[in-house]
């Protein structure tokens, strides 16, 4: 079968592999109806050094059963199923506490002996811990959405829920890649009523206000502080969801977060250190929270919602590539004339 | 009066003041009967540059109201009141939030015109938000119990309440202060039935075991980690409580606690950048929370108990000084001869 393989910065190449097959009892084997191109995967994509093997990619992808294990019962051959981008037990205390992310037997894909979805087909590890199978056809208009549940939507939500997002706090979101749109949409879900979108991309910044955003800061630095304290009153708001992971996020999400708020970080931090002293935590009772989703954990919460059509999360997918040209989707998000890209097998 | 003056470092000075008067309507005069020297007054004994003018210090007492401006009417003279460490109007969005340690017009002690505890009188402003009033005789026994109140009691509570802990939550406290011992209080008091104490002064830890620690590590660094880890399962704690300020516990904290638990900074961070990358924090879904203690939120919650003699904090008190002789005090404090030191003016 054809895969997604990285051998390098910028070099990215779809190569023929084995199939995957059932090699554990508790494995399924999902042939992929669609996976997409990640932000995060813009990072080896950026510095990864040459490797003569290369590295596999792709850890979001919808796809359907094709064969499963002895002892996996809750999906089936057939099943479409949607699988979230850490694959887990679902048994042991941290699956049961939704911190599947840390589970005790799980893992990432692409390490190890398990692979990345972008490609015709994956090997799933404890699939009936992982994947969540939905009544709907392969052909359905809904997969694009279905999708979102594998990393970007949830891992929004992951934000808003640890920062406990709700009718009586005024959130800022800081980016506007698909996770912070989606971010967006999920404080919306929890009920927040002033929600500042702070982005520059205006097709971006009008998908966040569909989302529910009710301003848009396009500035940054000092001058989008001053933007978001003036748009609050001067105090900032309870909440920040920071969804690009570079330092300049951090210290704007440290400028505009209320005293006794929440900064809730899902961009995957590309710096260590960073205040956390008296003048930018501490001394405001600031609280700094998120981290890697347990998109597992939400797919039940949120797929009522898609199923039924109330939400649209898939529009953040703005581009479609084969899976030859998945190279092209890459190169797409890196000059951002592609929010997100759907890649098709 | 006399009042405690800081001239630079190491330079503690009782000094000759004027009497301190009702300057606003709002404002209360209290006799000082008993205050304190704070670890966090050691700080300035060891750096503070030398000043002409002296800085004033102290900034937990219990008094004896003397006189009061027209607009107080919640306490009078003659009622013992107790000082949190923070002023505040206990009107404004945040006081009512229970955040008032950001009042919108409060303050703290010995900045501006507004001076310190260790004195024999304190202007108070803003009386009616900041003072409580207990029945209690300025002779009674409680009175140290209740001075902890003003700060390291609430500021433990703050700690353990911020981290949510409950019977549900295991939990490791670093440094074995006042602050850290009370922190071990409020865990119990909140339910918590695995609670690890780090610290090494024997009398100090013993006090830790009385007031719940179920351990006691002393070792510090990789071997402490190592130590805390061993007994909890490999997993380190859900919560951790850092009653310390300096960096090598913030990296001791990192160190012990366990995936998707919360790091609770009570103590004065006393450095400004820390890691909170993907190794330290975010990886394993940690929140990091905590800040001054908003006292005075927690003084009515943890006054029955003391009251009632169900708990002792003011065990924290090994050692009492007459106002005269503070520089001792603060010198016992500093060669760690002395847990907590009582002022007596």
């Amino acid at each position: 079968m054809k895969a997604t393989y990285l051998y390098g910065a910028g070099d990215v190449r779809v190569v023929d592999v084995p199939d995957p097959i059932v090699q554990e009892s508790t494995d399924a084997v999902v042939r992929v109806v669609r996976a997409c191109v990640c932000g995060s995967d813009l990072h080896p994509y950026h510095s990864m050094p040459e490797a003569t093997d290369g590295r596999s990619m792709g850890h979001e992808f919808v796809g359907v059963v094709e064969a499963v294990g002895n002892d996996v019962s809750t999906v089936k051959p057939g099943d479409l199923v949607i699988a979230p981008f850490a694959w887990s037990d679902g048994t042991c205390d941290f699956c049961r506490e939704g911190l599947q992310t840390s589970c005790r037997h799980g893992g990432f894909w692409n390490a190890g002996d398990v692979k990345g979805g972008q490609a015709e087909a994956v090997r799933v590890p404890l699939a009936d811990g992982t994947l969540v199978a939905v009544p709907v056809e392969e052909s359905s208009p809904l997969i694009p959405s279905l999708l979102t549940l594998s990393d970007v939507y949830g891992t929004g939500y992951h934000a808003a829920v640890k920062a406990e997002v709700s009718a009586r706090t005024t959130v800022t979101v800081i980016g506007d890649g698909a996770v912070g749109l989606l971010a967006v949409l999920s404080a919306k879900r929890l009920g927040a009523e002033q929600i500042i979108l702070m982005g520059r991309h205006l097709a971006r910044t009008d998908l966040g206000r569909e989302y529910g955003a009710t301003d848009v800061v396009a500035e940054r630095g000092d001058e989008g502080i001053a933007r978001v304290r003036e748009l609050t009153g001067g105090d900032g708001t309870h909440v920040v969801l920071e969804a690009v992971g570079h330092r300049p996020a951090y210290d704007q999400a440290v400028g505009v977060v209320r005293a006794g708020g929440v900064i809730s970080r899902v961009g995957v931090p590309q710096y260590d250190d960073a205040p956390v002293g008296f003048p930018s935590l501490f001394g405001r009772n600031i609280m700094l929270t998120g981290g890697p989703a347990p998109a597992r954990a939400y797919i039940e919460t949120l797929l009522p919602d898609v199923l039924a059509g109330k939400v649209d999360p898939g529009k953040v997918f703005d581009q479609e590539v084969a899976l030859d040209k998945v190279a092209e989707g890459y190169q797409a998000m890196d000059d951002r004339t592609a929010l997100k890209v759907l890649v098709r097998p």
